[in-house]
Parts: structure tokens; sequence; C-alpha cells
């Protein structure tokens, strides 16, 4: 199955085996009160749980762990605003090699102090007036280093895939078949490695990526049949999902695997990581609380269902953390 | 082993079986950062993410389940500042018996809500004029309901065991064994069902309790070789912790399985509480941060070893859990 795919459950199912001393298998959290306020029962991958707070290590250990010895040598070159930075970061310091990373100026403090702490070099950009590819392209040419893509690589998203091989298995584990799964949506390689280990493990269930509603690239996209590039210039707080198109190679594996996708507003988002400390008693981050957001307002119906949902990320700054607590006291 | 206890290792084996199908086996989590920090491999057995976000679900549920048909039918009673309140406010409502918990007028209100919301009926009382014991002795003999009480009994101590039982099976999952173990210490039910188990299946654990510094009656009761009474009148945000005098039949058992006992301030809590959320991804209320307290502020030596903590729980308010963040921008 899938096999036109550049990345079959195969390649998840070996990104696992790469992954299984170094990565932590998350749980998923569950809450009496989150079900009966719904009347459905959910499940939460809690990748915020993760090394380095976020699902991003897997991919970044998975492609760093296959580079030759020449190429470890020479280290590795990424850019981002936060996540796939420290993902690549500890993925190298545990690998022993270099790692330059190009992020925003205006990036989250503590995913850029989470980025130096594992020994990365960190080159930081002014967003209006430069350009991170072609720093980050300078950068690899001229040392020898390897680029490491965010999301559109094979290797990157078969690691990501591991969050739904997981899933799966914690499911099955728990007695429980997902209905429905909800999973954060920015350049689309966590929901293409999420949707590919699903379709192969729990076919029935209904996926959806889920995005913030100024960066819905993708649901744009799937209206149009094809890649709809967005302007990328509104505000969002999920600095993770920020992304204005959808990737190469991910969206022909989301556009087959996906049911749709959801967008869910600034405010609404807020709410779900103030309801997530509450009730959760865990740590969101914007782009990592969208799916929970995407349930909590009804974006879709949960009622009597068994739904899923892929916490992403908690990378968030405290005081932004704190004002959501403020602003949403439920 | 242990055969003069009221307490075995059998009765938290048998717990567990009562407890297997409502409980959550919580995560042991652990972070690169928190273990680089400290040089040391710190797990935490997060009993924040038990059913009402702490855990004394299990002790609640333990002997819930335990009462006759007919006493089943009468209800049950307690008396609590908030988590044991919503421990057997929620057992109650697994169960399908009535509940009447007496609360303080001034408990945080993320606990009186908790125990609301799963049907109890709650009696609050004014700390500074009333007696809860008293509230809460007539309400049980007009009633014919069962008082339950908060750590002083087999059953509830036998239930907080299962935490024990689980942090052992989860540290050999993990291929470790704790040198260390710190756990947080209010009227000890915890710590004596958690040293009970540890004490078959991890001898050579040292086990240490631990306690806020204005309510160390535990500290000072194993320094006078006899229980010691507190004045009491201190102020802690620790509400959960805030005993003023060991259990009856919790102290013995403390007493010879635990190495010592270690306090921790006010704002040493606070600073966890903010260091959890940054860097565990996790939200503790302060009565379930201070074993990380204890290790953040080397209360004992912790370099080179393996140490488990417990986290107890996470029913904090969000303007003081807002306040921490803001106060310690660690």
């Amino acid at each position: 199955m899938n096999d036109i795919s550049p990345v079959t459950f195969e390649h998840i199912r070996a990104a696992s085996g790469r992954l299984r001393d170094v990565a932590a298998r998350t749980p998923l959290l569950n809450s009496p009160a989150l079900d009966a306020r719904l009347d459905a029962r959910i499940f939460v991958k809690a990748e915020n749980l993760q090394r380095i707070g976020a699902f991003k290590f897997r991919g970044a250990y998975n492609r760093l762990a296959q580079l030759s010895g020449q190429q470890r040598e020479k280290g590795v070159v990424a850019y981002s605003s936060g996540n796939h930075a420290q993902g690549v970061a500890y993925a190298a310091h545990l690998l022993d090699m270099p790692a330059t990373i190009v992020m925003p100026a205006d990036a989250p403090q503590v995913k850029m102090e989470g980025t130096r702490n594992w020994g990365a070099t960190v080159r930081t950009y002014d967003r209006r007036t430069e350009s991170r590819e072609a720093i980050a392209e300078d950068l690899a040419n001229s040392s020898g280093a390897t680029l490491v893509p965010a999301f559109d690589d094979p290797d990157i998203i078969a690691g990501q895939g591991t969050v739904g091989l997981e899933l799966a298995e914690q499911l099955e584990e728990a007695g429980q078949k997902a209905d429905l799964l909800l999973v954060p949506c920015g350049g689309g390689g966590l929901l293409a490695g999420v949707s590919t280990a699903m379709r192969e493990l729990s076919p029935a269930t209904e996926i959806f990526g889920v995005e913030p509603k100024n960066y819905d690239d993708h649901r744009r996209s799937l209206k149009a049949g094809r890649r709809v590039r967005i302007k990328g210039d509104s505000f969002t707080r999920c600095d993770a999902l920020a992304a204005t198109i959808p990737g190469e190679i991910t969206w022909p594996i989301n556009q087959r695997n996906v049911n749709g996708f959801v967008a869910v507003s600034e405010a609404e988002v807020g709410m779900a990581i103030s309801f997530a400390a509450r009730h959760l008693k865990t740590v969101l981050e914007p782009g990592g609380a969208v799916a929970l957001a995407a349930i909590l307002h009804e974006k879709m119906p949960v009622r009597g269902k068994t739904v899923a949902i892929v916490a992403s990320g908690g990378n968030i700054d405290g005081e932004l953390f704190a004002s959501c607590l403020n602003d949403f006291p439920i």
C-alpha cells in the first residue's frame, strides 16, 4: 500500500526502530472532565512531552541518523522558528555533529534558548528584510553542511509518522478505535506522516488537519485541488504553523489521506491553552493547541465519538502562557 | 514482609487490581534539559495527570470500592481542602453513591469546582471558627454515611501505594533503578504507601519525604522520635500538605521506611512550578511541586544519581499559576 508514495508505512516502522532508545513514547492523555464536557471519548497524544517539547525531534533524528560519516563531520544547517531548530540541535548533540540554525530574531525565547542549550550555533535574521532560505543555503554551500528541511523530506515525514504509529498502538492497548483524528498542520509534515501510519493501521478513522485561520493554505488548497499560496503577512501566535503553502512532497500525501481541514481563531487557541492547563494539566504552545481548540469549539461534531488529537508542542514563553491563563479563566 | 504493618505489599497489589480499569497508569516523565542541569537522571511520576489531577483518586476509589451494598446506598462523607475531596467525589460518581464533602470556604476554586462537577454535595466551613472534623462526624452520624479519612486508613494508604508499585515497574521497564526517591508529605499517606511498595520492589532506594518549611511536622517528629504536632497557623500555598501532625497509622510506617525528610520554602516551590511548566511542559500545584523544588534547590546531592520524584498533583488556580510564571521567569 502507498506504493507510489515517497513515504510508506515501512519507512515509518524503520524510523520507529531508529528512535526507540532516544525519543519518548509520549503518553496518551485523557480526562474524564473533558470527556464529560464533550460527551465523547477524547485521547490526546501529548507530543509536548517529547524531547525538546515537540514532535519535531522525531523527524530530525530520523534524518540525521542516516547521514554518512563524512556528512556528519561537516554537520547540518536548518532554518526554523523554533521546534525544528531544537529538534535538529538536540539530534545533532546526540549524534555528535555540528549544527547551525537560522532563526528569526523574534522567535519565542524558549525556543531560541532551547536551541542554543544543545550547542547549536544560532544565526538570527530579520523576517522583514532577509531570506532565511538564502542564508541557510549560503551557510550550507560554504561549509559543506547538509541542509535539513523542516517538513518537505521523506525521512522527516517518516520520523513524524512515528507519532501515528504509537497513537494507533496506544489506542489498541486501551481497547479503542478512533472515529476521528485531528492533527495540527503547518507545512504538513506531521499530518503526512501520521496519516500514512493511520491509513495503514486504522483505515476507518477520519483524519482532519487543523490550521490557524490566518494560515489556512491547506484548506484553500484542498478546495482548489492544487497547492495554493497565501500571503502570510497576517498575525498568528501559532508560529509553528505559519507556513504559506503546502509542501511539494507532503501535499500529495495529505491530499490522498486526509478527509478535510478546519481552521481555528487566535482566541480559540488561547482558550484551548488555558483549558489544557486547567483540565489536562499540560502545557501547550499555540500551534500545539489547535486540534484541542477545534474540538472545544465544535468545528466538527464529536458527540458520542472516540476522538484522537495530536498536541504537537509545548514551547510557549511564560509571559504569553500567563496571559492565556489570565485572559481565559475557564 | 511488613507483617506487623496494617498495610502490606499484598494490600497494594490488591488495590492495583481494583484500580486497573479506572485509574490512569500515569507516565514517568523525564527531560534531557533537567538531567543536563542537575547532571543526574531524573524521573518524574506525573500524578498530576491522574484522574481528578492528583493521586488522591487512587486511595479514595480503593476505599469506596470495598464498601458493602448497604454502605454504598448511604453514601460517604469526607473533609478535605480539595484533592481528597475530588478523589472521593469522582470515585463515588463511578460507583454510583452519594457523597458529601466538607471543604474550607477558601479552598482553591479549581478543587471546589472539580468536586461539585462530579455530583458531590459540598458543605463549606470557615477555617477560623468551625471544626471540619465535627461537621463531618455530624453529617455521617445523622445520615449513616461512611466517613472516608484523607490519609489515616489502611485502604487509603494501599491505594496511594499503587503509585510506588507503578513507579518501580516503570523504572524497571526503562532499565533503571532509583538511587533516591522523593515524595511529597502532608499527612503521610502517599509516602507510607509508596515507601511500602518501594521497600518491597526496590529495597536499595533511599526514600525522603518533602514538606513545606512551615509544615515540617514529619521532619520534627523523626528528630524527636515521636509524633510532634506543630501550630499550623503559618502561611503556605501548599494547601494539600498543610497537615499539622503525622497520622497515627501512617507514622510508624514512614518511621520504618523513610530515610529522612527535607523542607522547601514557598519561593522554592513557586520556582519549581515555573520550571515544570517551562521544561517538563506539565502543570503542578504547590503541594505537587515540593519534590521537584527539593532537587532543583539541592536539598540533597543528586549529581550522578538516578532520582525518582513524585509530582503528586496539578490542581492550581489559573491566577496563582500565572503569577508563578511571571514571578519566576526561568
